[in-house]
């Protein structure tokens, strides 16, 4: 198995109202089949009736409990553009569960749950190098230090 | 908003579980502070307490119900790599909650959860262009009819 994730698949209750909440924060997705697909850097992000994903997984559908055990990350290049993302989601109806601030490992940060929950840390990180093209690379954590 | 994720976070019971079973599969990570990060293509997937990755974004742990609401997918170049994989992933303790076989999407693909039931699905969609670096390309699906 090689290192790496092809696509995300977010569970959601409305399709229509996902849709329009990631394309208030400036994506831009393709509607197929009652399935809308992000193309996300080198992956794709999807958003898919949370019913038929646990279904299509073998899986009962419960109840969202408030916390998925999954957080997806959005590094940027400076805090000041946490700020602006953050106050962004909020106008487009995130709930913001964690206000940015200053983090434990250094950074600066803050976290929004979209229209179903899933949660996003908008973060700015400077131990992690963020390419021009949004790629994130992992420092040598053991040559650090 | 760029359109892209820096970072996936799974919430685990036990990391060194959960890490071991990533690296059966193959996966080379980095633990540092109770948190182990695997460079994974383009961005980073993470091990981390899911106590803690819950208290760290505001919300109250609850027990996982058995559906995330969430499903990574890692696409293969193969059905033979599907095959594999799942076998694999079965060997390392995954639970296969849907055997490798064909999908309405004209794919084929099977899933399997890991220890602490994050689903993953292992697909080969010939829909879906893969390059040689692993990245995928999402089509123009307006163009394809």
């Amino acid at each position: 198995m090689e290192q790496r994730v092809s696509l995300v698949t977010l569970g959601v209750e409305d399709l229509e109202r996902s849709r329009a909440f990631y394309e208030e924060l400036g994506w831009h997705g393709q509607e197929v089949e009652e399935t809308v697909f992000f193309q996300a850097g080198w992956m794709a992000l999807v958003l898919w009736s949370r019913k038929k994903l646990a279904a299509d997984c073998g899986l009962t559908e419960e109840a969202p409990t408030g916390f998925d055990g999954v957080v997806l990350a959005h590094n940027v290049r400076s805090t000041a553009e946490v700020d602006a993302i953050i106050k962004h989601a909020k106008r487009a109806g995130a709930r913001i569960t964690r206000a940015p601030a200053p983090t434990f490992y250094g950074g600066y940060a803050g976290i929004f749950l979209d229209p179903d929950g899933h949660a996003w840390e908008v973060a700015h990180n400077p131990g992690f190098t963020l390419a021009p093209d949004g790629s994130l690379a992992l420092p040598d954590f053991s040559a650090s230090g």
